[in-house]
């Protein structure tokens, strides 16, 4: 028993933020999975980090860790950002191991650097794992890379919930929009009105590493189209740019109308 | 003995094109880890991917692969990606398991897709694992998160080689020049011009996850000077808007000038 605990109060916590990556146990990170096998709570997301957490118990990784699952469920509201910073900071303060994992990266979109300055200013020790980000991920199993010599040298990631400026850049900038299915109608209009044009090819993935992965593949101008046709939903990426004529799922008069710097080889499906 | 072996031919191999991470080995995915532990050949870039081999047999990891280095060495040409092309095809044909060692992600400005083409044209089997790109995992160790709501709500990741245009965006749209050391002078110049304005923070983050890790943060008006003073050297990774603000190196006087739209929580030094 150390001098601290002999006094009653319990040693000092600690709070890993940890990207659990796209939602398959394979993309978390070998320092993301040492954190939950220390951890004594697991404080979760639902989108990626829940089912990265099921994918490996599923694989039999046992984790002693209690969950407590913080996500937005369907009908539920999800747990208040305040809530979530006085919860880590509690359970920290208690003495244990926290785990605080979320979808993707911590710092894209995830709110990380909130929870990371609440703790610190509370004088809670915090560490930041970074994770594979669902922007770059979720393109890649539909064959789609963010950059490619000749077709893309450069790539912007925004959300679906920030107004949709006219993104500089043409169809060589790839644009990757996270969270846009509500309102990818007025996302393509912006973009088709800019550099990009109603041509450029636009790729929808839903539930990137899960059992409704789906690919649709169109151009600006008939995307949104397309997504109520089939009835494309939440959560999903969709991508902007020559890059996608590059995936197996693009028709090949997409691939055909497509002139790039330099000669594509085109791989066979996945 | 398999059929086919019995007839001289040898079995299929694989080639597992894998992303590093930016060189650290807990920033190696599982997946990633596994294909390396099941790999009779491994084709390393220089950056990250040498980084993260030399960590892992110094954390005792012992991989029974050969390991084939075709990053460029100071003093030597880096192999033409023709040569790694045709490699890999030759390695999976001779029935090795390949993995492909990238640094980051493969599908980030790392002709990962050139590779994946060229062997699934010469029908060669292969499998993209993900990585963790340096354009987000470098400044996040440097405190500096690329989005932060009320700070910056998109980011984009551009590389010094190519010209720099005006990207859109104000201060609000985080900016990451990747490789962009040589070029830095004339990108923050172009930037200043922009939306941005002179005044708009910069941090440079030398060898991310190395011994020789530094950080300097200035203005787009002030970064050039300082970084020919400090003599900045790649590999580093320039990030430009008001997240920088938030990183423990930024001075105070750099983060009193950002009004954000939505009160920030600074946390105490790293």
């Amino acid at each position: 028993m150390t001098l601290r605990q002999a006094q009653g109060r319990p040693a000092a916590g600690k709070v890993w933020l940890v990207g659990a990556g796209p939602g398959d146990p394979g993309l978390l990170t070998v320092r993301g999975l040492r954190a939950l096998e220390s951890a004594d709570v697991i404080v979760a997301d639902r989108l990626g980090a829940r089912a990265v957490l099921d994918g490996l118990a599923a694989e039999g990784v046992e984790l002693c860790a209690e969950v407590v699952d913080v996500g937005k469920l369907p009908g539920h509201h999800a747990v208040p950002q305040d809530a979530i910073n006085a919860l880590l900071v509690q359970l920290a303060r208690d003495g244990k191991t926290v785990v605080r994992l979320k979808g993707g990266d911590p710092y894209v979109f995830g709110r990380g650097s909130e929870e990371l300055a609440f703790c610190r200013a509370a004088g809670v020790e915090v560490e930041v794992v970074s994770g594979v980000t669902s922007a770059l991920s979720v393109p890649a199993i539909a064959g789609i890379p963010l950059t490619h010599r000749g077709l893309a040298t450069a790539f912007t990631v925004v959300t679906g919930h920030d107004q949709i400026r006219e993104l500089g850049g043409g169809r060589d900038h790839t644009v990757v929009l996270l969270m846009g299915v509500g309102t990818l109608a007025h996302a393509a209009m912006t973009l088709a009105r800019g550099e990009r044009g109603a041509g450029c090819p636009v790729a929808i993935v839903e539930d990137g590493f899960g059992a409704g992965q789906r690919v649709t593949v169109g151009t600006l101008a008939t995307i949104a189209q397309q997504a109520a046709e089939r009835g494309v939903r939440s959560p999903a990426v969709v991508v902007v740019g020559d890059v996608v004529s590059l995936s197996p799922y693009a028709p090949s008069e997409l691939a055909a109308s497509i002139t790039p710097a330099e000669p594509i080889l085109k791989g066979n499906p996945l």
